[in-house]
């Protein structure tokens, strides 16, 4: 593992994900978000380094979000663009970037267009959600229509998770990627304790790969480990691999013995 | 709502979490602890103000783990306390802290009773388990033995959902804790959209009060939205909550009308 990259670290898409709400920090609503674009985004070769949450506070919002957008590739931001006095994520990413904010025509267009369809009213909390940074694209909503945006490397969504995967949908064909990480599991059928020198030994060969080792409990067979080997070369992987394969074997082979 | 507060904020009590593994940011390992310590805490009367998932990396821990525990009355980290090689969290929060770390004679002992009773070798990766910055007390680990610790502010536990559990409750009584929040959810039967406006009212005038509005799908009757309302003192909530009922009746009649 290295650390986190800059904007241009060798071919190396990074990204980091605001997570905005007072409801995740209460432990009210538990988020769903992190865990789908953390995967989505590693299938596509984006590099997810780090997470922050952050309760409804514009400060807040701002400090965070200007931390994140300095240091990777992107920033995904969920949660808190709906029509309520709370949702003031448009508000504070035009804050950071030093814009204005105005009612965009295309967003009243879409928005207009399906709320005439089902006889909705396009009142005055409704018409806060066509409000979006000056200078940025929209992310469409194919969900309920109000749509995300992208400013800079900022990709605004929706915090509702149905939306929100729409929303990426939409922005995913459009996003920088790396070459893929490639990873592999193992299942050791050894506690981790039984290991840990070894595999320490093994990941200091193996530089350029990274070597997790997670516990898990297996019910029937009791404390267990997946260790996952991660690279992004091919050949890396597979020498890796064969490396903690024998090891395993070394290690039971001593254990029986 | 206001802003996250240092240490010493009127009686408040803060927290941060900061999660530390890859496996996260893979997306591989779906988070559970960030929902359950934010709902653990606002019980006993801690705000959760921030969370932050950084990698196995370790200026990465230690420059989220000051940042955070300036910041903060208390921080909790999860993950990376295992036998293994990527388990960095320790000397992490050792260095952080500017001091030195040795296995812990307490931990051994509570350590090695465990393996003892089961017939399992301490070996140097167990021991790695036992490695404790110095000056800090550990937090005991009824399911698996290896103690987490706390130092300064700083809470250190597992990753594991359950002995993350475990540690949580043997911290639990020694936090100081506030006045808790109290909260009422409202089911509005009306969309976000069309409270927009008259809720941001009501929120104006009851400042002393956090007024939220969350949207969700009713499988019978479509499009709904939950007012969730939240203040320390029992009049203030009660008034925001006759408020918005208030509210809520004026709109239903206009709609009807």
């Amino acid at each position: 593992m290295t650390g986190p990259a800059g904007p241009s670290d060798g071919g190396i898409i990074t990204a980091a994900i605001l997570v905005i709400g007072d409801e995740i920090l209460s432990g009210r609503t538990k988020d769903k978000n992190i865990g789908y674009i953390a995967e989505y985004l590693t299938n596509i070769g984006i590099d997810l380094r780090e997470v922050r949450v952050v309760p409804d506070v514009e400060e807040e919002i701002v400090t965070a979000l200007n931390a994140l957008r300095s240091r990777y590739t992107y920033v995904f931001t969920t949660g808190g663009i709906g029509p309520t006095h709370d949702d003031i994520t448009a508000d504070s990413v035009a804050k950071a970037f030093g814009v204005g904010i105005d009612h965009d025509p295309r967003a009243v267009a879409v928005m207009k267009a399906r709320f005439d369809a089902l006889g909705t009213e396009m009142n005055e909390a409704r018409m806060r959600m066509a409000r979006v940074p000056n200078g940025a694209d929209l992310v469409a909503n194919k969900i309920s229509a109000a749509p995300g945006f992208w400013i800079g490397n900022v990709i605004t969504m929706a915090g509702v998770p149905a939306i929100m995967q729409a929303m990426l949908d939409d922005v995913a064909p459009k996003l920088k990627t790396g070459v893929q990480m490639l990873s592999e599991s193992i299942r050791a059928d050894l506690r981790e304790g039984d290991i840990g020198t070894e595999l320490g030994d093994v990941a200091k060969l193996h530089a350029g790969v990274s070597i997790g080792s997670y516990p898990f409990f297996d019910d029937l067979k009791g404390p267990n480990t997946n260790i996952v080997i991660r690279a992004r070369d091919a050949g890396q992987l597979a020498n890796a691999r064969k490396a903690v394969e024998d090891m395993l074997a070394r290690v039971k082979g001593k254990l029986m013995a």
